[in-house]
């Protein structure tokens, strides 16, 4: 850690607090982070950083003394450690009154319902007799902690129930729903209120996982692309974010939207912003975090795909970079820094392009070579 | 510094290794850096860096030390130290054979003469009988170290040359060209020789120092497009220059191109590049001393104006960022992170946009916000 002033205290070391720092960079902005290990993703790109534990209440004051704004990489900072932070004159953004609604899914549809914001139909679960009465097929979730898939149970009867009910954590069911596709909005609103929302985008997911991300949703109608927008800002004006939220969508069959999940933070959904926006979802967090005016979120052309790099059969991504930036020149390669495991994100491709099947191409092609080594056919 | 492999060297801390390093986290390159001092502009970016002295040969072989390629936000390293880190091993990118060109303008114009590149009228003079062999009014300038107007003197006659002859320093003389204005031509160059040319651009200078680019240079004839296009190839091939080589142009007012300037690094006239064109010139610069595919350097927009923060009334340009984004909402700004001192280059701001006018505008408008805390009329 260098002895200078920190305009933001960044607590997680991931990709999101890495791509952060590349829009701090720009704004002369300075951050200091609160890292899980010494080379993680975040720590090599920001020198002001201290190797600590998100959970412990030492850790987080001693990155956060003297430094008036706290954000974060993750959803995992115990809320009474941010009410702490915030008692000792710290802003925490988004605040642990927002995150909570991250946090926790049950206390999140319980204040959606209470908003009319479209949910699937959901109740709290804790037995067999509770699941029953809920119905069947269900799909269960833990209310806290899943994520990329993990925590999460489809449930066609009460035969495959023994999993979820043996955690002993509380459970939500939601009704399966039948989607046509996954949507996100993602919206950056300052603690004064202002709001900008980027263009609704699909998200494509193998596995639980987000793969592929195409920006704005194809043949997505006005309705549906308005409604989706007016969502995101009433659930980040009504729950007091700060920062980027995320907000989830199903596209059911029938036209509808329902909310899926939340996020307040920078989202995997909106990384094609980096290359594909006027101001990028890291941009505009930093932005709204620290009170500066926001962004213009339009695209900058008129299709972007974003696809995942997940570690698969290349363990050498930067030898193999030269092969991709070869076979597939007009792409935008982001590498995370991280060792290569099967199914961890290591790193994303953007395209951008008028044609979207020429674009979306060109972004799996990328990201192929940079999974596998080949491509895809 | 960590104890991390690096991926290259870069020796000078100043705002152009400030800004390879934003190129250098979406590719997951790793760069050491040497700094001037402990809180310089890059060395707030870069976590594995080391204070020391350029030319020192001590201070570069600690850094360059299990790297195998060095390259420079500067022209200052001696050359006989890259030519000692060359037969040790490392790659020198630029190197030193070519870097010479850059560092010695009698050498410079010999070389682009030999090469049939046209230039001024010039000669190399030692004495007021060289001068007046010369003719007046003659450009007087050191052949070595002198940047940003420094080190160059406008002689209309005999009578003004006291100075200039007093620094006992070697001289080159060259006619005062009759030009319309100043261009430029960047190219990206790897060790195989392939390259790739941004467009060309209009540089307007004040006092010396680059103040406002226009990217692509208003109606510049194409015929003069492509001849500065050329220029800047055979340049950087017939040198062996790897790297970025920017190629500072006059347009003469009768319709020709003479060289003026020559560097060998990304420049002030390609910053516009980050935020108007498909790859920067970060970007390809790394990817060029790195051996890897150059990305395409086409234009995002139809235009792009690059204007310079020059360090002037206003002190904070943290806290004028504020009021910079709410009134110039679609512009974006680069600090970096550097203290304010009168006509240092602390920043600048690229507005991009299909009205040239309308972009100029609001390029103009927010770098005068940053420099005087008002709007220029």
């Amino acid at each position: 850690m260098t002895g200078a002033r920190a305009d933001l205290a960044v607590i997680g070391g991931g990709q999101l607090a890495r791509m952060m720092q590349q829009a701090a960079i720009g704004l002369g902005v300075r951050i200091r982070l609160l890292a899980e290990g010494p080379d993680v993703s975040a720590a090599q790109v920001i020198p002001d950083h201290r190797v600590g534990d998100h959970t412990s209440l030492d850790d987080l004051r001693a990155i956060a003394a003297d430094v008036p704004v706290v954000t974060f990489d993750h959803e995992h900072v115990p809320p009474e450690h941010l009410r702490t932070l915030e008692a000792e004159g710290h802003a925490c953004r988004p605040g642990p009154h927002a995150l909570l609604f991250a946090q926790d899914k049950g206390a999140m549809r319980t204040r959606l319902s209470e908003l009319g914001v479209p949910c699937p139909r959901h109740g709290r679960v804790s037995s067999l007799a509770d699941l029953e009465a809920f119905g069947f097929p269900a799909v269960v979730k833990t209310t806290r902690g899943g994520y990329d898939g993990k925590g999460v149970w489809f449930l066609e009867s009460a035969a495959d129930a023994e999993e979820a009910l043996a955690t002993g954590r509380d459970l939500l069911a939601e009704e399966l729903v039948d989607f046509r596709r996954e949507l996100a909005a993602l919206v950056a609103r300052r603690p004064s209120g202002d709001m900008v929302v980027w263009p609704v985008v699909e998200s494509r997911q193998a596995d639980g996982i987000c793969k592929e991300v195409l920006a704005p949703a194809p043949d997505l109608a006005p309705r549906l692309a308005d409604e989706a927008a007016e969502i995101a800002r009433t659930i980040a004006t009504s729950l007091d974010v700060t920062g980027v939220l995320a907000v989830e969508l199903f596209e059911t069959t029938d036209g509808r939207l329902l909310v899926n999940e939340l996020a307040m933070r920078p989202h995997n959904t909106g990384h094609w912003t980096i290359d594909g926006a006027l101001t990028s979802q890291f941009e505009n967090h930093l932005r709204a975090v620290l009170d500066l005016p926001l962004g213009p979120a339009d695209a900058l052309t008129r299709w972007s795909v974003m696809v995942n790099i997940l570690g698969g059969s290349v363990d050498d991504l930067e030898s193999q970079l030269a092969v991709v930036l070869d076979a597939v020149p007009d792409i935008r390669v982001h590498l995370y820094g991280k060792a290569v495991k099967a199914g961890r994100k290591v790193g994303h491709v953007t395209a951008v392009g008028d044609d979207l099947t020429d674009t979306l191409t060109r972004a799996r092609w990328a990201a192929d070579l940079l999974e596998k080594g080949t491509k895809d056919d």
